[in-house]
């Protein structure tokens, strides 16, 4: 079998390096020795274990991507920037390139119209985390089945993220429009966050080496009588657990080209992904 | 609005007693003063706050329940005990009376078939409480759609019932099946089962006045590596929580009743309850 040649995007980036790393270490893919960067990156290589990746700045891209395409046919992982992410997708849709995209933020919308206005498929997804991924969509049913489950009840929601993560996490809020519709009034201003690595440390026993990259959320819900409780935890340590969803997503899409007819330009998401389309 | 007769049968058991005085105290509902009651029963009567009901031995029942339908055309709630539920059943349908069966137990295949056999609808569902049906019914929509989703995670469940419960609860081996379908080797041999008081009481937390009647469940899944980490708990305290989800049932019931065409022997669930259908 010819192995998948792979474009990972976004390195020096962490989540880039993690998925760069995969590819390499498996048989079934091969990684490709160029990587977009964003306008800050000063070095014009990353030496990956011995294996030299050349960083394409921004200014480079549109004639590069159009050599590599012509040469390797490759599929992109794209784990960039926020900013970048519109104009990577353009450029991808320009060049016919499949990609899985798990970039966060950027317009949404025009996003999807570029996939969808082109004739290349593409994975979507904000987070990768495939248990996370599944739990949100689980949730999601009941809130579209069971409108009033929650009715009467109140929530507590805390999570702790890495000192430094200004935002609100995407999945937290989620979560909360869910539960919102099956009747709890909750707003995502009341979430009790947590950014202060001793408390983290010794509260929430979250271990050393994973202080600077965690995500670790839990959802209370009690009746007022003290008659029940209910409560959702989901704690993510460093960024590995990205790895299986993204090559999931990668497989997915390998598939989904094998059929002719699947090369339009479809957005899949990872509830795709999961479903084994 | 006349009110709905109700008659509630399994008293002087606990439940049946919240659920007689739930529809005392309600305007919209009339309890009668008779309730089927078990053999074992030797009080005559049952005085649930200065009004009397009657308490029918089993071998009036048959008789009784006829007169009962002839005048008064009630809807029953039967919270009676397992060795009754498929003779009970079979003359409620012999008389045509829809009833809402929250006891566990018995043969529910045959129950189902009593009730598709004849002309009369039925709730019936073995877990009454609407919120954990709901959470039920939301990891049933993961097990189906997303069979692998945990694989190669572990598991560890721990629940705690009253001292005296022997068997393994029902949900808890239905949760377990849910996971299992999505890729967890997990057997209900291997829950932590607590009954002692002392243990509940101290490293439980759970309510003094609840140590003889509770339900608390945790299920609590792992990657091997550390990584990531999901845990999932409901606790419930007394036998009040049965009273919200079977008077939607009664509800649910009603609004079947008042369409001619649902006057059929159709058994519907707490599911179908919940999405208000």
């Amino acid at each position: 079998m010819t192995p998948t040649q792979i474009m990972v995007n976004g390195l020096p980036g962490n989540v880039a390096i993690k998925m760069a790393t995969h590819a390499r270490a498996h048989d079934r893919f091969q990684l490709l020795p160029w990587s977009l960067t964003g306008p800050d990156v000063d070095s014009e290589t990353l030496d990956l274990d011995n294996f030299s990746i050349a960083l394409i700045r921004p200014e480079l891209a549109d004639s590069q991507l159009g050599q590599i395409k012509a040469d390797h046919d490759p599929l992109i992982i794209d784990y960039t920037h926020p900013s970048a992410v519109n104009q990577n997708a353009e450029l991808y849709v320009k060049h016919g390139i499949p990609f899985v995209m798990g970039t966060t933020g950027g317009d949404r919308k025009a996003l999807v119209d570029t996939v969808t206005q082109g004739d290349t498929p593409a994975v979507i997804a904000p987070n990768m985390m495939k248990q996370i991924v599944g739990l949100m969509a689980m949730f999601e049913y009941g809130a579209t089945h069971f409108p009033d489950l929650f009715k009467g009840f109140t929530m507590r929601v805390k999570e702790s993220h890495q000192k430094g993560k200004a935002d609100t996490s995407g999945t937290a809020k989620a979560m909360i429009s869910y539960f919102n519709q099956m009747g709890i009034d909750f707003s995502t201003e009341e979430i009790m966050l947590e950014r202060d690595p001793e408390r983290q440390k010794n509260l929430w026993d979250i271990p050393d080496e994973h202080l600077g990259g965690h995500g670790y959320h839990t959802y209370s819900i009690s009746a007022g009588d003290e008659s029940s409780f209910f409560e959702i935890t989901h704690n993510i340590n460093g960024r590995d657990v990205y790895v299986p969803g993204t090559y999931d997503a990668v497989d997915f899409l390998i598939n989904k080209l094998n059929d002719p007819e699947n090369r339009t330009g479809h957005v899949y998401t990872m509830i795709d992904v999961l479903k084994k389309n």
